[in-house]
């Protein structure tokens, strides 16, 4: 098939080349001359230096592809798009865009006869080679036709052991990808994909640090009224090697997870992670998937302390602990402890 | 009655005063015997510079108050009055110790025939003017002996209005002070009473926190696409005045409380709070009181995150959330920001 | 004054009494015509039978205060004042709204000349008695004209003792009523006070929930690969009289508060509250504070979790339950247990 | 080599399986003599009906694998086996055992000049097929000496692709095996992999529950005014095929994991998993990772609020609910709804 790719960051780019790869004809814009200039110009990849020019590029229906930061650059090119492309068109909005977006935008484009398609796409920068996991919401025809798309995007079924149980013809989702439902479905499901990701990702990293703190008994025990004591300090005399903790974990064991094998590599490089300060960012999955567990009123607090942790990491509990300071000082006669 | 206090810390010393107020008296000991001299002379309240002076200065059977801090101090002046004081004695223990060495000392004092009663004490530094809350465990007769004493250190029944239906005869918990059980009852109940504490102080300083990032709207946005975007800044326009709030919030409100009012107080003198840094101390009982909602096996999710956050405000985490980078980094290719 | 009262449901109609009380004039309407029967007739208060009425009755600038359901119900009334008010009057959304609506509505009405003034009102079903807390959001000019209403719904300062170090003339949060901001601030104050209401309720359910269980030690042990064991049962080995407990903090503890108040009178009815099946509701505010410290970006864990429990006692967790149980039997072979 | 198996549940007979299929020879031994009987009689494996008779069949320096369930059974037979065994011999604690118990048995079995080492072991019923995720603590000496019973015992390093950056030898960890440090280490890993085994499980169980209320928006919504509202029920009208959803995570994404497979062919076997009833057990190691937390001082919000998910499935916190409704009822007047 022929598709236009608008947008050509690290993701953007690679989706591209593995389109390519897969025997598909690109055009491609960015709204950074050098980023087409890198990409246009090998075989089958088109550049472009407008929408409109991609548009004129592609044979109709056309088929683009917008992988640009979620928010407003998104509304931005998609609203570009609802005046250059025609009815019959697909756009496939490959970001990570709040679902609810994805409805508002549909009924934009739709007054066009445009469809749009949300596509949750996972697989960081391990994609090109690994295959992207996808999730697609949308008009279920407009998926249809653009499916040859999504089938040499994902990772396809040998990239794992069937499931015990499935046999036969393989289906959609044991390729990697899934038409998940109606305007949005896809971006919410791969919205909670990310919620689960900040929860297994916490899971781990809480686990490490208890490991890299289970050697606090050999440190000197504080003894007064305000600090808690460490009752069995015989119990917290081991220095454990991380590093090989997280390697061991890989095989054979219960929580073995790319996540893990990621986590394996990141520490085989730096063992103590000096170059991180811990201040970890989130990206608005997290977040949207709290609020719809809110909304939904259904419980979910292992998503949201691991969201909340990375709030902390950051910094912005500062007042609130200052008040329990304060609250400390006014009841107990308790001043703050410097740091150790 | 007469009494021995052990320990003339701020604690003990205000006990003393209160119980020589009440009619008592009192002989006092403190291993720094500037702290005896500070206290004794006054009408009421002998000083001695030993325990055996002490034991020698009570009639029997002696009541004997130790007031210092949990753990191994506490164990060694129980073991230490083991040898002085004579069968029918009694021991008071009124600070934080554990509930669980309670009974270890209490079975190392009834070798002797001496009683032991545990004795949760709250109401910090405010406690010789409000009176203090009492939670006592042990034997019944010896708890029956010393109960002048608890009803004297106790704030006493026109502390509060009577709880409605409650007529008649004025109960001990009325008057302030409860026996609550058998060895270690009243340190247990003292301990869950601590763990209340860290989850009543963590609901009002999150609030607060809440209410101090209500105008995050007004701030610039960041937006790439590793920053959550704040969809709606016209939300997050304001900019309450905190102090003031605590302040309305203490008449008529459903969270009116001792703790509210001490905040009020706080920001009060202090609207910013910053000769604070935000380092909360936790001192053993929020501790106990989620080891036993485990051993228990009864969900505590509001104590224990409220205990977490102290522990995160001491920067315990960072080696966790420097594993959270990592990840990013490897998945997503994501750099740790710079903080803003 | 002279107000017009919209509702006069139980919060409704207690509002209009204390005001009477209080020496001012109210017309009342609520859309069924027995509530108008019920309070009008009484001194000072007359009874209308449309809102064409009420702001017939009322001179100019009329101050006419909602107290109806949140959400469509109080967006209908808004939208029918706005035709049937005039330039200069005064609207007060007395009720539970989400601020965001306030913001709406007040554009609404703005656009007609007339203020709304959004009115956070803490005090359930004690307020008439206790005054209510008001936490008041608008435009200021509209705020001061509608001051004495506020002034007599409030508690007065004399329901607390003053601040340590207030001192001089009492301000409005004195009295116990605030102004705290443009259009929205009041129920934005009035959202995070609910939420850290359910945080400190949370913190004594959980609390008391501990010492329910402290005799859990006296159970027989199952025993087997499955089962966590309990491997101290004898330190939970305690019957905790709760009734007693909540009364005894009510003096001199520090966690003494009103909610621990209408818990011991709670307990002090009914001390197993077998009436009750533990199926809690929550009422939006909650919720809406959780998505405020999301959008934030501020740690909530405390609040969060407190909110999950009241999902959780809903059931709402059937679903993800049956997930783990479900991976246990795939990972372990493990049935799930009956009950016991 | 030749090794002794105590204990032939499914994971004891699943060992001497894999141990015979490499080479090994076993003499195994049951409580139940039926068990041994199973077993014994093939190839490499000798059944005997005794301790004594156990040691007798071995040769020294004799190698002892336990593996019955942790606690006071684990604890009997490391007692007997002080008296049956000679200076020189090593026990394998490979149960999911206290590693504090390690450090007791391992003192009780160095006094008759036993090697005690504890080995979790990880893998369920899968293991025999996988191989098993061992890790070790214990005399550095006598690991060297029973390597080979790990080697075989562990999946070997063709279980996983290697990690980029390790090359060459291969090494402990990456056949699957690791020594972590002295007594007791190897269960401390193994219950910190528990733990993170918890939070991701409940990571993904929460996930997929956010996705199974995904079309609450299609239910009528309750308006009133104690009941939260759902303010877009546009945005919650998703029917999910959750099954599918997990097969398409488990190609590409972020999130796979052998977890998420296990998850997969539960639902491919059973959509609506209406085989459970959602109480969910749990085991001792994740109660221990949140003691060694506290213990420690560092947060783990997420591995424990993973665990009180379990508990609260199990309606532990009935109690604790009620006094929230009671609360409700003393404040607002609010009588518990009926379930819906």
């Amino acid at each position: 098939m022929q598709l236009g790719m608008i947008g050509l960051g690290r993701m953007g780019a690679n989706l591209v080349r593995r389109l390519v790869d897969g025997g598909h004809e690109c055009v491609v814009y960015d709204h950074n001359p050098d980023a087409v200039v890198a990409l246009a110009g090998a075989d089958g990849i088109t550049g472009v230096s407008s929408l409109a020019d991609l548009a004129e590029n592609l044979p109709a229906p056309r088929v683009v592809w917008v992988m640009v930061p979620a928010g407003k650059i998104t509304s931005g090119v998609i609203e570009e798009l609802a005046g250059t492309l025609a009815a019959g068109d697909i756009v496939i909005d490959g970001g990570n865009s709040y679902y609810r977006d994805d409805i508002t935008h549909s009924k934009l484009l739709s007054d066009k006869g445009i469809h749009l398609l949300d596509c949750g796409t996972s697989g960081g920068v391990w994609g090109r080679e690994r295959g992207y996991c996808l999730m697609v919401g949308g008009d279920r025809d407009a998926f249809d036709e653009a499916e040859p798309i999504f089938a040499t995007i994902a990772p396809g079924v040998e990239a794992a052991p069937r499931t015990p149980g499935r046999e036969g013809e393989v289906s959609q989702a044991e390729k990697g990808y899934l038409y998940c439902g109606p305007s949005g479905a896809g971006h919410f499901v791969k919205m909670v994909h990310n919620g689960i990701e900040y929860g297994m990702m916490a899971s781990i990293a809480e686990g490490l640090n208890i490991l890299h703190h289970a050697n606090i008994g050999k440190a000197d025990q504080e003894g007064d009224a305000e600090t808690a004591p460490l009752n069995h300090p015989e119990f917290y005399q081991y220095d454990i090697d991380i590093e090989q903790v997280t390697e061991v974990w890989r095989r054979g064991s219960v929580i073995g997870s790319w996540l893990l094998d990621l986590t394996a590599s990141a520490l085989q490089k730096s063992p103590a992670l000096e170059e991180f300060a811990g201040r970890v960012s989130d990206s608005g999955e997290g977040r949207w998937t709290v609020i719809a567990a809110i909304d939904e009123g259904v419980p979910a607090p292992v998503l949201t302390t691991a969201l909340y942790a990375r709030f902390a990491s950051r910094h912005l509990f500062e007042f609130g602990a200052k008040v329990l300071s304060a609250m400390r000082k006014q009841f107990g006669g308790h001043d703050e402890k410097s740091p150790t």
